[in-house]
């Protein structure tokens, strides 16, 4: 188990929390310009933060609209352009594989490795939310397995892509006039059940050697994608039990296919909600609930578990066994298993279970040392190398945490002084890919 | 017609002159990395150009990797790493119809528009070289019709998408926790034969009101589409007779859909090949010809005139009638016909033409005063609103233009002396999208 925490932080809208476009300071539009993501970027790597990780959605549906959307912008092009004005943090996209080309897909985030100097990482979704799909054609979003299926076979051939090409192909002789040598640039001929991809890349690996690649796999399906191709898995974890049992089921999947667990980390959601004092803390969730309203909020839960958004009772109980029920079920396991555990666990009613789980993912609401505790008691328990941290409010949560979260893990000997290396790899530990 | 030019500057692998990573300082693998593509959009924006055009190639033969590749990185993320550099400059990313997705394309170009506020331009291609069809299925390149019919209903989707949020939409209204006037963002609901997207886009119109839109259509079906869609049309021709022809017809489509043909600008491709004197200039072409070999430049005009390479006779002339009876041709009309057009006007050899053809387009051997004179004769011609630059070598050849050619042509009074706004249509002088 990591004595230092790894620590990314994740931009969605103007913040985590629905309510933070009225609570903040500035513009209601201001994550649609750069002057928002440039200081976000600069907060989070003044802090040490092993990067900044950019939520998306392929949702199309005008409701969203109705608030400041994850999914405006392209991850890969506001990455890119943080990259310019960005030294040493990681600079994570999400990308979906079941809207994208993988020949195309492979050669962005490559380019988005080589224009940072080898920071760019990968976060492949399959994308769950049924609006996506009418943005590509006749058909419905295809169900989970299918949706899987075809995930597993696009990184096959994106890391097939990223791995065409040896160091020893770039001769660059001037005299001679010999550039590369072909024979270690190598087609990879994919002839699959979902694509054909002759290939090779289009440039040869970054310094990282390949963007680290990010997944969020939580069913079955999830699960064994994650542990053959992830080196981060970004989870919802609602509870302590359920994060240690799912961490080792995943470093037993990664070990039974032979690879070193350590070199498998898993970052859970963590939504800190900060104040001076609990009070303080407390004040602000509650200002941030009432801006938000309830309505925007219990839509997003009734898509989390799969049931229509009718038969969500504000005063009474989950409908654990409805949802439990729900076969069909086509969204994340993840966030719809996060819930019921936690509700479960805690007999919540689904007012109370609003309010507790942040947007899905583990909340914590105090003070700096509350949150400081919590990355260490679940560090120590083995229920994570560290957290993705979901900021309510950008890009004031965001100092908040790097000002006073950061040092007071650092004074405890739970986070690096500093970067390590240039590389978002080496910031994580994890090893060049053979 | 102008009296001041449009200029952009073009980059593709390390010069637009295959012999230029051999004749230039600096390392063979410099396009790969962040660096020279910061210098070069600095230098371009010092010396006021309009837009830097990043040329793309989805050709995935491995025949390629042999010299700097256009399209080794995605001009996209290269270019919106660039906006965070830059302040002023037009940013113009080449991106294919043919092997992408319209809802994707048209988040990725509004975000790169939105990132660099205002200053983004799609150059929209519709792919020629057989070998990109390879990495998206089982199926060949599509015929030149097919990829156009493709085209058209792409370019609809993508403008669809971009003028589906009224500014009216943006309400953002903290205290009543108004946030978006849906009534104002609508769904496009385009079921089409190539695509079915419901929309709306996922965010509102940048400063400019969209990206500028770049064409290179030449052949009817090409030129059809630049009448209709494009704000720009870049294109290859060689000699001021049939860039005249071709800008008056271009003009004449324009007016006939009711469209002002002063807002669809004319850029031809130029090659400067510059020295303080014409034996300077001619003594640089010789050493970039040398170090380039004559094999390479060979193949590319194999495939720019569509007959086998075999077929093509250093020594001969251009196969003229073997060329014209290729009824199956599928690459470009507009280079196959310029080299033709130049090839006969002045009675070329197949060596002759290399060696006159700057890659396809018009090139000037010569001294900056013989460049301005070229732009200023072609400009009072009738012939173009300006050039896209194709640099021989980069960043030299672009510092030589900035400093030797753009002070000519300002003194002359056909260049502007500075930015006249903030975004690429105000510099281009068109006006906001209605």
């Amino acid at each position: 188990m990591r004595s230092e925490a790894v620590l990314t932080a994740t931009v969605m809208g103007l913040g985590m929390h629905q309510g933070a476009w009225r609570f903040r300071d500035g513009d209601p539009f201001d994550h649609l310009g750069p002057d928002y993501h440039l200081e976000n970027a600069r907060l989070a790597e003044a802090g040490g933060l092993h990067a900044l990780f950019l939520a998306d959605t392929l949702d199309g549906s005008e409701e969203r609209y109705a608030r400041p959307s994850l999914g405006a912008l392209d991850p890969a092009v506001v990455l890119a352009t943080l990259a310019a004005a960005t030294e040493r943090i990681g600079l994570v996209a999400t990308s979906s594989t079941s809207f994208n080309e993988p020949y195309n897909l492979a050669r962005r985030m490559a380019s988005l490795d080589a224009m940072s100097r080898g920071r760019a990482g990968w976060n492949a979704v399959t994308t769950f939310v049924p609006g996506a799909a009418a943005q590509f054609g006749d058909a419905p979003l295809p169900d989970h397995a299918a949706r899987y299926a075809r995930a597993g076979e696009f990184l096959d051939v994106v890391k097939g892509l990223w791995g065409s090409w040896s160091p020893e192909a770039l001769v660059g002789d001037k005299e001679t006039g010999r550039y590369v040598d072909t024979s270690h640039v190598h087609a990879i001929e994919h002839h699959g059940e979902h694509f054909t991809v002759r290939g090779p890349a289009t440039l040869p690996p970054s310094p990282q050697g390949r963007p680290v690649i990010f997944q969020a796999g939580s069913s079955g399906p999830g699960r064994d994608l994650a542990a053959r191709h992830a080196d981060v898995v970004f989870t919802a974890q609602n509870t302590l039990e359920a994060a240690v049992a799912f961490r080792a089921d995943l470093r037993a999947r990664a070990a039974a296919l032979g690879r070193d667990p350590d070199h498998l980390l898993v970052l859970p959601g963590l939504v800190p909600v900060l104040g001076d004092t609990a009070a303080d803390a407390q004040h602000r969730k509650s200002a941030l609930d009432g801006a938000r309203g309830i309505g925007p909020e219990l839509d997003k839960l009734a898509l989390r578990v799969g049931v229509p958004v009718a038969e969500l009772e504000l005063d009474a109980p989950l409908p654990v066994e409805r949802i439990r029920a729900n076969e069909g079920f086509r969204g994340s396991h993840g966030f719809r298993d996060a819930a019921v555990e936690l509700a479960v666990r805690r007999g919540l009613t689904v007012r109370e279970l609003l309010a507790e789980n942040g947007g899905g993912h583990l909340q914590v609401v105090g003070t700096p040392d509350r949150v400081a505790d919590t990355v260490e008691t679940w560090l120590d328990a083995g229920a994570a190398d560290g957290f993705n941290l979901m900021i309510d409010v950008l890009p004031d949560g965001l100092a908040a945490v790097v000002d006073e979260v950061v040092p007071r893990l650092r004074k405890r000997g739970r986070f690096p002084a500093d970067y390590v290396g240039t590389t978002l790899r080496e910031h994580l530990g994890l090893p060049l890919p053979a």
